[in-house]
């Protein structure tokens, strides 16, 4: 496996292997892996004959108030486990090359990213689709798999892909969840145990959505006070957001009567953290 | 020469291209072309080994109140005249499949962008970065070559091939003029033959300045006052802007001590021309 610094070496060796004729499969991420993260990089082995994990923790698509700082990082660990899946080749940027100091051209997406996490994080979808542009430029993937927790992320990506007419087919990988079905997230490393207890709330919460709806509920807004509710029962948490909207477009639904995607955001003690459910 | 209409088939006949090793020089163009589009054409059949032109007045680069709809356009003429330089293929895709109804990504260069023309022309490089990319994306040019006459679009274009890590070489060709000196341009129709006559003005205004500093001239705001009342002392015009800048990152000279760029805009009738001179 192959441990990149340098955007120069890392183009070299992705236009070494076009030429081979090989199909170069991405997984960007942000590193500290877990369990989720490597799903995604054997959705990447399967569908390319050479694949690529980045780990860069993107000081662009984080507020001046949130948690870059603190964002974990473990790279050795990272490094092990991206060599236990076969994987290629791991690029790993130095945000000093990435964002010299003349940086100054930024890729945004906007009707997609006005509701959402983006109403809560100004700049953020900016700053990731500014990245994942590079990356994409750098590595020149035939193929990216991006994790559907990041449900809205997924759409911006699609969305710029076609937009700007780039040829990497993005592919959506199914959230992958703890036992007690909570999201997996770098971020649940904040939890403290009695968090962690109350951020199993989430999932249970669209579970709770999900039976509404199965008994006849069309309301989004009698759903929503009812997951809301249910989610203050636990303690340490905060709902930012429950929207109930078109999978497509992420329009807000008025009343559900085709498939829909209920997608939240609840801070548990200092931890944000988000999950969604496609429910039919 | 090949007359390409629809992305799918301009991207197919590329990558072809690519696969047999052939080195792509791209112009890209709004039409109506003179004879300054062809030397760029000439340049770009120097560089590669297959040279691609592509006509689209690109709607997104005009204001609400700009000359969109009334830009000339002759695409019968603009073809003949490719072919003739031996061109390989011409890409003139329609506004609607170049942006769908759902389009919404757009690429900005920040700090380039706020002084000169994109003070007076806001969104104006937001959309020339945007279709540009697009262009590219869809083309993947080893070369692409742009005309030194809007010398800020050039530098902007620079600035984000390098921030997105995009491997397309830009090459600047030096402004084609006519015979007393107007620099060469589409919107010059717009021009009645009097004020062609005040339109060779800005041209000797930029000689006048380049007189004034070989003679000593320090001070910008001395130049700039004797280069206005020289320009406003033909009829029909309005100078716009009139700046002595750093050539590599656009901003405003306080003392000339080295070389600089002069750059003006000035309207001549209803027709904006521009041009510029880098002095020593």
């Amino acid at each position: 496996m192959e441990v990149i610094k340098k955007i120069s070496k890392m183009k070299e060796i992705s236009k070494n292997w076009r030429r081979e004729g090989l199909k170069i499969a991405f997984v960007p991420t942000m590193g500290f892996l877990h369990e989720a993260h490597l799903s995604l990089v054997r959705k990447a082995k399967e569908l390319g004959d050479k694949t690529v994990v980045s780990i860069f923790v993107n000081p662009l698509q984080f507020g001046p108030k949130e948690d870059y700082k603190e964002y974990p990082r473990d790279t050795k660990r990272d490094l092990e486990l991206l060599k236990n899946e076969g994987v290629d080749a791991v690029f790993i940027p130095e945000p000093e090359e990435m964002y010299p100091p003349d940086f100054q051209t930024y890729v945004e997406v906007t009707r997609l990213t006005t509701g959402l996490c983006g109403a809560f994080r100004p700049g953020h979808f900016k700053g990731v689709t500014t990245v994942v542009l590079k990356l994409f430029n750098i590595i020149n993937p035939d193929i990216a798999v991006f994790g559907e927790k990041d449900y809205q992320q997924l759409q911006v990506i699609r969305q710029m892909v076609k937009d700007l007419n780039m040829d990497t087919e993005i592919v959506a990988h199914p959230t992958v969840r703890e036992e007690d079905g909570l999201a997996m997230s770098s971020r649940n490393i904040y939890l403290s145990s009695d968090e962690r207890k109350s951020a199993t709330s989430l999932y249970k919460a669209l579970l709770l959505a999900k039976k509404l709806i199965s008994e006849g509920e069309k309301d989004p807004q009698k759903i929503k006070k009812e997951m809301e509710k249910f989610i203050h029962s636990f303690p340490f948490t905060r709902v930012q957001y429950i929207e109930f909207i078109d999978p497509v477009n992420l329009e807000p639904v008025k009343e559900i009567n085709k498939p829909v995607l209920c997608a939240l955001a609840v801070f548990v003690g200092k931890a944000r953290l988000i999950d969604n459910m496609l429910i039919n």
